[in-house]
């Protein structure tokens, strides 16, 4: 496989400046970038007082979970579309 | 609809102890923590100076880049599937 590309960009997360690496567009690096910052400040509106490795922590948490729920609907539209190939 | 029963558990990820709450099973809930505990570890083998809260956001940031990818697999499989069914 040929080597591809990487591109590099700054991004900012919830006040801090990141560096991302990776052979993604920069655009969707963007996206995942606001994302993360979007949910960490949905979770500490309902979570004043949590500092902001464990707000990191619980909106990693939050995403793993989607991530399983996800994971679940692949296996399930899968499924489906075997039996209906067979 | 019926109010659901939650469940609420201690777990312990990268060194610290959340309570969760919410109404998916303990075991659920555990797998969650425990894939959340394993990336963080996994991201601080190859970025040892990262503190916990930069380490913390880079795991949200791996696991909403996840989902992206899985919510498009996602959208694929429909689209195969509404393609055979009409």
């Amino acid at each position: 496989m040929a080597e591809q590309e990487k591109n590099r960009i700054s991004v900012e997360i919830y006040g801090h400046t990141y560096k991302m690496v990776g052979t993604e567009t920069t655009g969707h690096m963007r996206l995942v970038a606001s994302i993360v910052d979007d949910k960490m400040r949905e979770i500490s509106v309902h979570n004043p007082s949590l500092d902001s490795a464990k707000l990191a922590v619980l909106t990693a948490v939050n995403s793993v979970h989607e991530l399983l729920q996800l994971k679940e609907q692949v296996g399930a539209l899968e499924e489906e579309l075997k039996k209906l190939k067979d």
